[in-house]
Parts: structure tokens; C-alpha cells; sequence
């Protein structure tokens, strides 16, 4: 396993590799998700590129950039031990040197949920996204689907710059409680982690009542707002039920599938998940 | 030498071609300036793949897209004659699909000079830049220094969204009279192509100022103007005298290097040139 920094580094060390190229981008302090991700790409490709990156972009000044949990070391070993082949850590002054000034932006799909609350962060994704695809040129990159509008909008980036990678996106690696991995659950005291487990609680409630032939697409948000509400620590930012690729709220009933999404603060602390719903 | 239409086959095409790979964008109706950006590519590479779309997104409303001058019949002639191998001719339905929805857009070398007149220009052309290059995935791409601040801008975009193309910009090429060439000159009447050496000769009138030691911003603007405003036909949009990198307006006494342009109306036909002034 080789360790990189700079940009020309991580050129020159990925003309060694055998294709294809796999490629799963995270922002450090790994966990069982990240590792998902790197097994996959492992699965399916020759060579797997995992870069490290607390990309200060998509953070919004009052947000988590300083406190995101960060443990290298740590990282490298995991990594080392599921066989990762190239390990990129770039610096932020190296991606982000003096008069930096090119975007990219997706319009659409970044408009409702997350880019309600967070109306920088898909900006600083899709930036961040573009150049790690440019220096590092997989062939496939793989995204969690923990982070759902996030993959979507990856999704649509790709489609429309004609970008040569596929995106792959792998499912949510939970806990035995259902709290679905995140770097930020490190953030959550023993109390808070006890209650977290509640939104996975409130997504299966809407996803036994959906299975049970549940279609009102208000009535979903219902149950999982009467879960949520029941736990004492979990202040909710939203509840979702949407159209799967547009992400736009549904009304009325539900004509095919759906996803469900939430935003919920346990103190300081947001978290989000989600479930998609198969008709 | 094989002619592609679709994103599928140029992608195809382009695996069969040896490396280095040079690329050559344009909007067709070629004249000696592109077909001078072939024989550069030519020269440096292997391979040499041509674009020609008429791109709609840089062209505002009330520009001059359906008018804009086409021949791909011509065009491959001379594409054929100077040797290029892959040319690439696009439909606008492939490349901007129904919901297509993502920019790239370079914040500030895109808003003084022809930004300030064309607000929406250079994010089509980025846009459409990032989309040729992920595509036909070049190591070199040849632009003409003719359009100097998109030259500039594709630079940053290159520089800020780590694309592994190198972008080489060369020379304007000139009629005798001192005319750059430029596919909208076959909009000029016969007086109004006499009359458009003009800009040749303020751009020039400029130079030889300079290299006699005059170093005012100021003063070089003026030499400019007095010239346009010799010429009953030209009607001056801008001129300016701007410092290379920034592309901003330079004031007081020039240290170093200028940019000189100019943006010149001759009836509805919207004519640019421009000069480097070394120090």
C-alpha cells in the first residue's frame, strides 16, 4: 500500500496501477461503511485509490470543519488491512491554492432536503468530486448510500460532464441498534448514541406500514414524525418522503417508489439517514 | 480520418488512438486560425481529434446562435487535408438531454471584459469545455490566443479542476490587412470588412507606443479609441488595457506586461481582438 500527498505524487503513482482503477472517496476517521465501500471496489476492480480529505468547502462556516473527527493512523491501518492499493491525502492548501475560483455546480437535485439546510455543501461536493475524479481517473468510484443526495447528485454530475467513471452506490452499513455508521456519531455522548438508534426505528416504522400497503405519502412522514417525536433527545430538521430522483416531496399517493430521508439533531449533533421504499 | 457523432463512439474511437492525444475544439466554419491550432496539435501528438459544436449555452438570447455561420462539409475537407484523425460532431440533444442541470463556472477572471457584455458566455464555455475533455479525454487541447480571455479562463478551469490537459494557446492568425481571423467575419459587408482592419491597426497603433516607452494605461486606451473612431463603421463596445493573469484594468503607469482588447461592433457583426504588450 502506497501513501501519497500531492497531486503530481498520486499521477505518477496511479500510472502503476492495473486496471481498472476503484476509487472511494472519504473525508478520514474510517468506519465499517468506508470499509464496505473499499471491499467492493476491491470485489470489482485491479486496483483500489481511497483518498482522505476533510474537504473545507463543503462546510458552512458555522459548521463541523474543525471538530470532524480525524485519526490517520488508524485510517491507514484499516485500509492496509482490507488491502487498499493507493492512499491519497491531499493537503487543503494544495486543492484549494491562492485564487482558486472554478465551481461546479449541480442546480436541481441539490435543491431540496440537505440543500435546504446546507445551501453551500453540494457546491463544495460536486468541486471537491470533480477534482479528485480529474487527478485520480478511476474507472469506477463508489459512494454509500447513507449519503442518498449525495450519490444522486454525483449521479447527475457524472451524466451531465460526461465524466468516464461509473458510480457506484452501496448500501448503508448499520449497527446492531440500526444507527447507520458516520464519522459523526463520534460526536454523540452515551445517552445521545442510545437514542440515536431511533431514526432507524422511524424509517422501518414507514417501511413496515409501506409493505403493508401504506401509499399516503403524508401518513409516512406521520410515522416516522410520531417516532422521532418519541424520543425525548431527537430534535428533527426534516422528514422526507420523495421522489426518488428528483428528490421533490411527493403529496398525495405514493405511484411507484420512494425514499425516505431525515435530518435530526441529538444535541449539537445532526445526523441523517434514509430508506428507500420498492413498490 | 473517422468522423463520430455520438459520446459512445468518440469514446471508442479514441481508445484505437495513439498517444499523445491532442485535441482541437471549435465551433466549425473554419478559417486559417483553427486549421493553424490543427497543425500545432499535429506537430506535438500522435493523434490529433477535432470537435465542432456550436455550442447553444455561451450564446445569450438575442446572440447570434442560429445565424451562426456553418459548413461540416468543408470543414472535413480541410480537417482531411491537414491530417487530423477522429473529428467529433456532436448533437446539442446528446450533450444537454432533458434535465440536464450542472455548470462549471470560474468566478473571477470570467467577470471584467467580455463578461461584463456576455454574463452568461464563458459559463457555457466551461461547461462545455469540462464535457469535451471528460469525453475525449485529451493530453493536450489547442485554443487561439484570438480569444484571449477564454484562453485565461480555460487555464483557471484546467489549474482549479486538476484536468490532466495541458492547454497550449497559439498566435492569432491574420488576414494581410491585419484582420484576425474569426468565423463571424463572414457576417461583414464589403465595407464593413474594409473597414474592419481597424482593430488591427489600434491594437498596433498601441504597441508602437509602448515599445516607444509610453507606459500609461491611460494613454494606450486613448491611442485605441482615436483610432476606432477614425473608422465611420466601427462602433467600440470596449477597449481595454488589463493586466494578463486578472484580466483587470489597469490604471496609472503599466509595470510589466498588458493585455490590450477590444470588442467592436461593425452594424450587428461583434468583432474582438486583442495584443500582448511585453515588457
Amino acid at each position: 500500500m502506497q501513501v501519497v500527498k500531492t497531486i503530481s505524487e498520486l499521477r505518477s503513482a496511479r500510472r502503476n496501477l492495473p486496471a481498472a482503477v476503484g476509487m472511494v472517496p472519504t473525508m478520514g476517521f474510517l468506519h465499517a461503511g468506508h470499509l464496505s465501500l473499499v471491499r467492493a471496489a476491491r470485489r470489482d476492480c485491479a486496483s483500489v485509490i481511497v483518498s482522505i480529505f476533510v474537504n473545507p468547502t463543503q462546510f458552512a462556516p458555522h459548521e463541523d470543519l474543525d471538530a470532524y473527527p480525524r485519526n490517520t493512523a488508524r485510517d491507514l491501518e484499516l485500509l492496509a488491512a482490507e488491502g487498499a492499493h493507493l492512499i491519497w491525502i491531499p493537503d487543503a492548501e494544495e486543492m484549494y491554492p491562492e485564487n482558486f475560483q472554478t465551481w461546479v455546480e449541480v442546480v436541481e437535485v441539490t435543491r431540496p432536503l440537505e440543500g435546504l439546510y446546507r445551501p453551500i455543501h453540494f457546491r463544495g461536493v460536486t468541486t471537491v468530486v470533480a477534482k479528485l475524479f480529474n487527478a485520480a481517473t478511476p474507472h469506477q468510484a463508489y459512494f454509500g448510500q447513507k449519503d442518498a443526495q449525495q450519490a444522486a447528485v454525483i449521479q447527475q454530475m457524472v451524466r451531465d460532464l460526461n465524466f468516464g467513471v461509473e458510480i457506484k452506490v452501496c448500501p448503508t452499513v448499520r449497527e446492531p441498534d440500526g444507527l447507520a455508521f458516520s464519522s459523526r456519531n463520534a460526536y454523540l455522548d452515551p445517552e445521545e448514541r442510545r437514542a440515536a438508534a431511533i431514526l432507524f426505528k422511524a424509517l422501518s416504522n414507514a417501511q413496515i406500514a409501506f409493505n403493508k400497503g401504506e401509499r399516503s405519502a403524508d401518513l409516512l412522514r406521520e410515522i416516522m414524525k410520531t417516532a422521532l417525536n418519541s424520543e425525548p433527545l431527537a430534535n428533527p430538521q426534516y422528514v422526507s418522503c420523495s421522489n426518488p430522483d428528483t428528490l421533490l416531496e411527493l403529496t398525495g399517493q405514493i405511484n411507484g417508489c420512494a425514499l425516505l430521508t431525515m435530518a435530526v439533531f441529538f444535541g449539537k449533533t445532526r445526523l441523517i439517514d434514509n430508506m428507500i421504499l420498492e413498490a
